[in-house]
């Protein structure tokens, strides 16, 4: 049996907080974008509380058969009135554990977020991949996602 | 004075959605998506009731000095945990009426987004515009996005 198919998705507890946080920084973009102190700088946290409160927005970590975190995403549901008052979903934060990778659990975990999405009436599932990340643009192309837009970006 | 600059930016009221679902039909990727039924259907009215209870989605109109509604969009703010748990802001279903383009109020109606972003606190804007905008792309360029990811899509 492979390691992935006894995966379980779930939704984060504020004690995996540590753990995402690593998992973000554990990335050639993400790296660069976090702050790895002990204890964690407490905005990661307020974050954490206030995500947990949002019936619109679900961290979800994939735990392993050893109850350990292998990967986490972030799955979105925006309300529209375009295309018919359609909700979409946003999938963002995707991130596998580098000791993990290449056993098809970042799969497991897209094809949760379709799911689900799916399940909450969503006619449309969308994401923004860095535009250096062509592995990751294969990837959710073979998952049947298309590259039809251009996801453009202000930082403040 | 141009007739931009009397512009104000305003909460959409449910009395103009039938307004702004014609400004998203109003379009050519916009017209193969709507339905312009009269009534309209209730999937419209029903999002919108969604969207004014949500506090994290702003739906604006662009209301002229003669109180006639110009152009429209929706802003996000989506908490995260990525960026040390930085919110960011998504800006769509911009369109600006077909009679009243190339006056500079997709310009004011994105620079309001932009510092509405701003004083919420959030770190980063983001947008999809389709791979076919290229006017588009060139429009949020000129105002300070880049066009760093690419927006990969699945429609159910």
């Amino acid at each position: 049996m492979s390691v992935s198919s006894a995966l379980i998705m779930r939704r984060a507890r504020r004690d995996d907080v540590n753990t995402i946080v690593h998992l973000l920084a554990d990335d050639a973009l993400g790296s660069t974008r976090e702050r790895l102190e002990d204890p964690l700088p407490s905005a990661y946290f307020e974050a954490f509380d206030a995500i947990e409160k949002n019936p619109d927005v679900s961290f979800m970590v994939a735990e392993d058969a050893a109850g350990a975190v292998a990967g986490c995403l972030q799955l979105c549901i925006l309300q529209g009135l375009s295309s018919q008052g359609a909700s979409r979903a946003i999938i963002e934060s995707v991130r596998v554990a580098s000791h993990c990778r290449s056993r098809g659990i970042g799969e497991q975990m897209v094809q949760w977020a379709i799911a689900e999405s799916r399940a909450r009436g969503c006619r449309l599932v969308e994401l923004l991949t860095h535009q250096s990340r062509i592995d990751a643009q294969r990837f959710y192309a073979r998952l049947g996602f298309a590259p039809t837009h251009v996801g453009m970006t202000m930082r403040f």
